[in-house]
């Protein structure tokens, strides 16, 4: 897909980022976690319902909730390219005595974390690893193949004072399961629905080749077999930069990987590939805050039609 | 408030409730953590909007993520009366190489979690603890008190295959601060708002004084103090059976607990009080389907315009 120019004039400075975090939200004492006012948590609504105007018809919808079960994530492969990010729900599971002990301890100014351990539940770090298991228990996978219509609150472990960068925000995410066509197809269409999508929002974007942030030294070279296999596309919008733009949907090829892990297989016996287009609804809402202005009801007439303002 | 009747038949049982379960809701590999169908997610949103409905016309609206700040969380005393339901974010904060080894101890089928260390962090446990700490930064309460509208995503550490009873749940509510009175009218009027939703819903449903779970045999006496101080009130539905009803709704008088914990002063000097009334979105919603049935089609005529279904 050809570079495609900004449309508008790049006037976002970090002077305007920052008066716009203290509109948009309220500080909840951890970075990259924010309270969010009415006005942002309307324009979050309107997205996910464009979003959902683009919905394939036969897609079943699932929401999940913010925690999943560390196995599947465990299993999922997701400790070999992200251990740096993933939150783990820790608990004190001792007995009565040493909880009380950990807290006594609290009290006396020491501290409890140490009385921790692990419990079954990770915060989930993308909206589509549950669905996986969810779909494999269903036996082979129908000749038309999967499509999800999914979405939950994420986590990730990277504290920012970035406004486009969150510790905790919300992904919807489309997710298909079939053969390679059916996978390569629904990744085109979405790739084209998404850029229609953009041009509806009037931002300006552009569409570009990416790789995932893997961890490490090691990591580097599984982004550079990513790009080299065209796994993952961006759709990526100038929030605080155009030099350093803001990745808010995601166009991702999974391969069989999923159906590996998972021993999901087509009908006719090979194993099912997977891909999902995803969409970072906070980045979108704090793109079109920055790219329109604080006051939704001054954003241009396109915009507000296509969001129902 | 009088006890009131159960106004429908109590067919529930478990194994209708087992049904329903499988209906609502798609396994994730831990009790108490379930993928939501759309037909479910369409009553918690009719839900909400229902409940939005009754607001306070001056009631601020603030969303909040599903983790908060550890450290505002500690100050405001959760640890003393629930230490062993928290859930708190643990990350990888080590050197790459000490990442590496914790990965390359998982892949060898041994424990990577002792490597965890606390983030800043918590899942928050219930939706109105992270707004003390914004009222407070704002100076002293207005002569006329707060009222937000709040909701977030909680998390409780109690695993359990009851149908009503969550790890990860909505929680919305209305929080007031002020005086004394101001939070005692604002109490009242939402335990009748409540029980007119209720009455609107179809469902049966009690108010009851009511104790939090205070943690051991410590927490005994917190409780007794608590139902001493009528400091808490619960609307119960008996979703799995009359003898053991469900709270979907809490109303909650803090006293001065969050003025003393944020130094939150009213105009004249006093220490603000506080109170909220909470809605289980989950249990409510739940409800509904365990008194109405499985398909919201057949739902009585008044409880589907209710929710403008």
């Amino acid at each position: 897909m050809p570079f495609q120019p900004p449309r508008h004039p790049a006037t976002i400075n970090t002077v305007e980022i920052d008066g716009m975090a203290r509109t948009l939200f309220r500080p909840m004492g951890a970075d990259g976690v924010y309270a969010r006012t009415a006005a942002y948590e309307t324009v979050i609504e309107k997205l996910a319902q464009l979003i959902s105007s683009y919905r394939d018809p036969e897609a079943e919808i699932l929401r999940f909730p913010p925690v999943m079960s560390r196995h599947q994530l465990e299993k999922s492969g997701y400790l070999k390219s992200f251990p740096n990010l993933l939150g783990c729900v820790c608990a004190l599971h001792g007995s009565e005595a040493e909880i009380n002990g950990a807290v006594a301890r609290h009290d006396a100014g020491g501290d409890w974390t140490t009385s921790l351990t692990p419990a079954d539940l990770v915060l989930s770090p993308a909206a589509c690893y549950p669905v996986y298991p969810i779909a494999a228990e269903r036996g082979p996978v129908p000749e038309a193949g999967y499509v999800f219509d999914i979405a939950a609150d994420v986590f990730r472990h990277e504290p920012s004072k970035e406004i486009d960068r969150f510790q905790s925000f919300r992904m919807r995410e489309y997710v298909c399961i079939g053969s390679p066509d059916q996978v390569a197809s629904f990744r085109n269409r979405w790739m084209e629905r998404a850029t229609t999508i953009a041009d509806l929002l009037e931002v300006p974007y552009q569409m570009e080749q990416a790789s995932d942030p893997f961890f490490g030294r090691m990591g580097q070279m599984k982004a550079v077999a990513q790009l080299q296999a065209a796994l993952k596309f961006e759709l990526l919008i100038p929030v605080r930069s155009n030099e350093k733009q803001t990745a808010c949907m995601s166009f991702n090829y999974h391969k069989e990987h999923f159906g590996t892990v998972w021993d999901m297989k087509l009908a006719s016996g090979e194993l099912a590939h997977s891909g999902c287009v995803a969409f970072g609804m906070d980045r979108l809402a704090v793109a079109l805050f920055a790219v329109h202005g604080l006051d939704t009801a001054k954003w241009p007439d396109g915009v507000r039609n296509a969001l129902s303002l």
